[in-house]
């Protein structure tokens, strides 16, 4: 039997306490290699199991802004929580990217789906990366808790509500930043999902917040907080945070949105409320 | 009389319910235009006068580093404290480099001090820029405080220490992460002092905290707070606090110097203990 690690470690910086890292490893969903950053708390050397949370980051960004940005840590380490920062899609010189180079499809913007359509499905693969692969992954090389939380920003506050309303057994709570929640109904959302998933929006709903939570939130419930900024430059053209939150009034979904007058899209909003999240999902993991 | 402002805003982001903003202007003593980024506290709307922070930052950093990565602002935000954190050299395509291109001399290392040699002496007023000019701009477009803290790391901390020593009448209190503080007797100080100020080493003492302590530090005293990674990698190579401990020790200078294992010279060495110096300044501001 082969106990060797399939981490290979990149970094290890000390912080508040714990363990910020860096690892890469080959993942055989997206057919590439690929890095991910991580936050061990101090508690990893008392408890048994540790509580994870996972963070999904937005357009352009890699593991690593999060990690950077958000001041996340100081949090984690009081609350005990560990933190899994994936990157936003596969990456490599052999990946599919967009033919003009644009931020918001290909490298960058995987959108946390499964590809259908060719060249993309190649790699493509973002939401059983997420799901599947990157937590059984965590599972053996890390004693974690099975059950996690996962919260994200703008495109990656997609990705957690859609994984979270898909999977609502699997993930304690759901927690977004931004979230483009309407993506079928949005430019960014059209693009990308034209290009990885075709003409069909019969399947585009499987990746849609507001359509998952009409098919699935009447039946099953999972704790959610969304943070939205009122002068953020994408809140009314790219459907972030109110159609959910329209949705969850029509079928009694208990949510909480919450709108900040003044704050932006930035990493300075994430800051900003990062805290209350991680206390929020300090409840239930 | 014209009262135009001398400064462009270049971005302004809510934080932690102040503003986090980015400024131009266009700097005599440098001879060239300058960027500075200000955290302006939700104080700034009750109180008079505010409380000011200069953050000096290390070598290959911009005025960006610390507003992004150190998580200062909630703390800031709290205490009513202003951060203003200027650029750490001269700027603009016709200001002289490293003609390697080396990352500690030229852009990025101004090291906080006035240069005396050709061809560095037209632009590399560093000393200035952040002793008078700055202040005085800052004095003149908000409402502050006349006494200001001063705080840095790395090429940083050397600058704060060594303007706090030589001018302890105009600041409260200086505090410092992995300074560089005997520049004399370490490779980044004696090639930047070579450059900048000449092969007189008389004249490299007025930029040396050894030196400064000594010679100052019998006569008047201002509040210090050093931290200090035991796992920084320059931590022995480049003079890092300790020879400041052994001088302070020596002339019986009352500072808290602090040694943790484990952390080394990044940010989230800062972003871990930026808190204790927020709260260490606000008992003297």
């Amino acid at each position: 039997m082969n106990n060797a690690t399939e981490l290979a470690e990149l970094s290890a910086n000390k912080c508040f306490g714990g363990w910020q890292k860096r690892y890469s490893h080959r993942s055989k969903v997206l057919n590439c290699e690929m890095h991910f950053s991580v936050f061990i708390p101090p508690a990893a050397e008392k408890v048994a199991k540790l509580p994870v949370l996972y963070w999904l980051s937005g357009l352009t960004c890699t593991d690593e802004n999060f990690s950077t940005k958000a001041g996340a840590q100081r949090i984690a380490a009081e609350l005990g929580i560990m933190l899994i920062m994936p990157d936003t899609s596969p990456r490599g010189e052999h990946v599919t990217d967009a033919a003009d180079g644009a931020y918001d499809l290909g490298l960058g913007a995987g959108f946390y789906l499964n590809a259908t359509q060719t060249p993309w499905q190649e790699h493509y693969q973002m939401y059983d990366y997420i799901v599947e692969e990157l937590p059984a992954l965590i599972q053996k090389e890390f004693k974690v808790k099975e059950k996690a939380a996962i919260a994200g920003h703008s495109m990656g506050g997609h990705g957690a509500l859609t994984i979270a309303l898909s999977n609502m057994k699997r993930y304690c709570s759901v927690s977004a930043f931004a979230p483009i929640v309407n993506p079928m109904e949005c430019q960014w959302g059209q693009k990308a999902f034209t290009h990885y998933l075709g003409d069909n929006k019969a399947e585009w709903q499987a990746y849609d917040s507001c359509a998952l939570m009409r098919q699935q939130g009447e039946f099953l419930h999972i704790p959610m907080l969304v943070d939205q900024g009122l002068d953020d430059n994408f809140y009314h053209t790219q459907k972030l945070s109110k159609p959910l939150e329209e949705v969850a009034l029509d079928i009694n979904y208990q949510a909480e949105f919450r709108y900040h007058p003044g704050y932006d899209h930035s990493y300075y909003f994430i800051a900003s409320f990062i805290e209350d999240h991680l206390r929020f999902h300090a409840k239930y993991l």
